[in-house]
């Protein structure tokens, strides 16, 4: 193996929320391996902190930058809950024009984060004579990306969501007959009319990032970028994708010689438990523990809600661990601690845990997996439904509609998932897979980040495609010569048919 | 990671020729990991030996078994020179009859191998009573491949070849605009002309599979397999695929979560050579050494050939060693060593060499990107033509056209290769890239055999596409639902109209 290149610089262009709890995990293994790391974060950042021991910062202040707030995401929730009583297909246009709102919202404020930036001559000069090895970014929204490309950097993404969809779509072919579109509640065994409303989905994606996305971006590219630069070349031209799933958890799909699947790296072994609540574990006996959290999103329940949910609680003999903020639910049982933060993954990996209630985001839902923890799942919003359906189909969760909620229905789900053993079996059988691997999903993404730092890119890896007009790819003009070749051909044939036609006529003139 | 299932029992069904001695690289290291090996041979067999100190063998003795002998491939190198010399639309017809030729007589002989087997029911019975737990395989012939099925073995391919292409288009979308066909000469990068060729070529491989292979194996299917069954989803449905090739040596494409790259796994460290040979080595001075070698195909070369090679080889100031059987050429010169066989491995491997002169099978070239020495290629049959055009666009390798070889052509090209230092460079260059893995190739397809093993198959990797008709899953049956939608609407708003005209024509009718 060449030797690793120790001390590399990187710019890290993250993305806030639980992208960035992730993001940090990579960020701390890279520190420890030496290299000088420089995250790029807007003043208005929830997650990402100004000063830390690992990184130095570079806070961006967009003029009229909006807050993107707790309070944000609690009308998301609201909305999503009412949207779900919904008829179907009412949903289905509702659910579009909300992802098309946030969407509009995001990507504005990326485009305000990013203009700043460039507009920022000695900031920008400074970045330039840094000299900077690789940017590593998580490209859901493309400030990193364009920065890269300004820099003539190399480029690692820590990714998942591209654009409108999954990032897959971005590079991989992807035949819509077994591959789910992101939101959709499909698997990869589809009925042909799912298979038709799967081809739907896909249609609404590529509009909304042909008409939502691709605008926000063009007069900034024209404005900084060579004549004939385009986004999707500049988001298709990273060296290493590390992917933010594996096929313990993702349905098996086409995929990339530059797509690293690192799904669960976030994961560590367990740590011990605060003595207090080492000691609440214990005291749950043979009946053992629910953990429940809902993440990022933990302040975003409605109340009435709450209220079910720590009913039921005070109905299962198990004990619980709640990480919950706010005010005490009036229904708690004494079985119930609240907490407003958890050691998530300790709790997780602690024996006496028997199930996860989680929202499904996907670092809640590798460390269910890690820890082999059956989950009864509450979605909310995003991606939530859809992680939760993959652990679903594979026996290792239940999931309950919050928008139709009752109390019933939660201990019904509860009781199946910490009494009928198959869950357990289930999911115990996914973490033998996930950690199945020659090299840890961390160790992976690191390697393949010094890899791109070692050899300057990795352009071999990189296919041909991604330098092809979409007519080309798609072999359209293959399809026009091949017709002109057949109609040359068909009408050569007619000609010479007529041709000699007439010459026998003459001849039989002739002869009569 | 769970602990390795040491003592496993692997049934080989390998193929004959330079596949068996890659599969023996694989057979030696499962042997030090305590697996127990069963090797399924012919009583024709060239290479696999009847016993060994690390497998046992099972022998198979077809009635009207034909011999492919080194004088069927003689032919095949005449003829492929012959052909070169043709104008190249119909070189791409008698190649491409050459090609069906071939097929058949290989299928041919594969039938009787595997009918011989399945009619034997006292093996068939001691096979499935041995309760082996992995068929290791190389289907590019499918004997390996209906054995498994036979014996509902979990699957593993060392691969490359599978029907009348290149393996990875039997799973994975192959896009023909940047996907060469085998046997093109074409790389990623094609005009619309060479995408229109790239394109027929895949249409002629269609046609072979379907009408030249499948019916091969049709009636043998029937007898021995439950109604529905058919070959080409058995091929599909192997749990990992080995593929003896990597992404510094082939242009970069669409794959699948169950492949595994493992090119240039039969390449080892070097070993001190003999003790003459040292001596012949170190004799070279700083000129260094040219080392020759055409493998498997090593007495192939007619008479004239060899003595443009030899006379040429007499002309440098280099010394030579050259993997030479049959009468010596008489314009030999004084600087080659002529020697039946080489320790190629450790000979590419010397300080002293300089430069590889070879046929382009991929165990030779494997070793030139390991030690990062360039070539100049003498190809002759088979995939040798596209192995080496990957070497030539990056850099590393010239190729020379033996059908009309001179020795002035030859000695400019090895020259060229000698004299400037790019060749060097470039193949360095790949050499690092092709080290620089977390983990061996070797060790990589050690790790998923071992894995497929201990989950007893790998099921969870392979993708739904496998389970679907064709119509399905090129979506065919969503457009004809589209199709029918659009027409309804159109037939319906159509009905409506006349409808809402007639009312108004009638109202007005009434009104005048």
């Amino acid at each position: 193996m060449v030797d690793c290149c120790h001390g590399g610089k990187i710019i890290v262009f993250p993305e806030d929320g639980s992208h960035w709890v992730n993001m940090q995990v990579i960020l701390r293994k890279l520190h420890s391996h030496g290299h000088h790391l420089t995250v790029v974060r807007s003043f208005r950042s929830w997650y990402i902190k100004e000063s830390s021991p690992i990184y130095t910062s570079i806070t961006i202040t967009p003029t009229h930058a909006e807050d993107v707030s707790a309070e944000f995401f609690k009308t998301l929730v609201e909305r999503s809950l009412a949207l779900r009583k919904m008829p179907t297909f009412l949903h289905f246009f509702e659910q579009q024009r909300d992802v098309t709102t946030v969407l509009k919202k995001f990507h504005g404020e990326t485009l305000k984060l990013i203009s700043t930036m460039l507009e920022d001559s000695p900031l920008m000069r400074r970045l330039h004579d840094a000299k900077f090895d690789l940017m590593l970014t998580d490209p859901a929204f493309p400030a990193g990306v364009l920065l890269a490309h300004y820099l003539h950097l190399p480029m690692v993404y820590n990714v998942r969501w591209l654009n409108a969809g999954e990032a897959h779509m971005a590079i991989a072919p992807t035949p819509l007959s077994y591959v789910p579109m992101y939101n959709s509640l499909l698997h990869d065994h589809m009925d042909v009319l799912q298979r038709v409303e799967n081809f739907l989905r896909y249609l609404v994606s590529l509009l909304q990032e042909r008409f939502v996305i691709l605008p926000v971006y063009e007069e900034l590219i024209k404005t900084h970028f060579p004549p004939g630069s385009d986004l999707l070349s500049m988001q298709r031209s990273a060296d290493i994708w590390l992917m933010r799933v594996d096929f313990v958890f993702e349905f098996p799909r086409p995929t990339m010689p530059n797509v690293v699947y690192m799904g669960g790296f976030q994961c560590q072994p367990v740590q011990p438990l605060p003595k207090e609540l080492e000691t609440f574990m214990e005291s749950s006996g043979e009946h053992g523990v629910v953990v429940m959290s809902l993440g990022a999103m933990v302040t975003a329940l409605p109340r009435e809600i709450t209220e079910v949910i720590a009913a039921t609680f005070a109905e299962i003999p198990q004990k619980v661990v709640w990480r919950y903020m706010g005010e005490r639910p009036s229904s708690l049982g004494n079985n119930t601690l609240l907490l407003e933060w958890l050691p998530q993954n300790d709790l997780l990996g602690h024996p006496k845990t028997r199930a996860f209630v989680a929202h499904g985001g996907t670092n809640g839902i590798y460390e269910a997996i890690y820890h082999g923890i059956p989950v009864v799942g509450l979605p909310l919003l995003f991606d939530q439904f859809d992680n939760l359906l993959r652990l679903q189909v594979r026996g290792a969760a239940r999931t309950v509609d919050l928008a139709t909620l009752t109390s019933g229905e939660f201990l019904s789900a509860l009781n199946d998932i910490l009494n009928n053993p198959s869950y357990k079996q289930n999911i115990q059988r996914l973490s033998e897979l996930h950690h199945d691997l020659p090299l840890s999903p961390l160790d992976s993404a690191i390697f393949w980040i010094e890899y791109v730092m070692r050899h300057k890119g990795a352009a071999h890896l990189r296919p041909e495609a991604n330098n092809m007009p979409w007519y080309s790819y798609h072999s359209l003009d293959v399809v026009v010569v091949l017709l002109a070749l057949c109609g040359t051909s068909l009408w050569a044939s007619f000609f010479f048919c007529k041709l000699l036609y007439r010459k026998i006529s003459k001849r039989k003139l002739k002869v009569d």
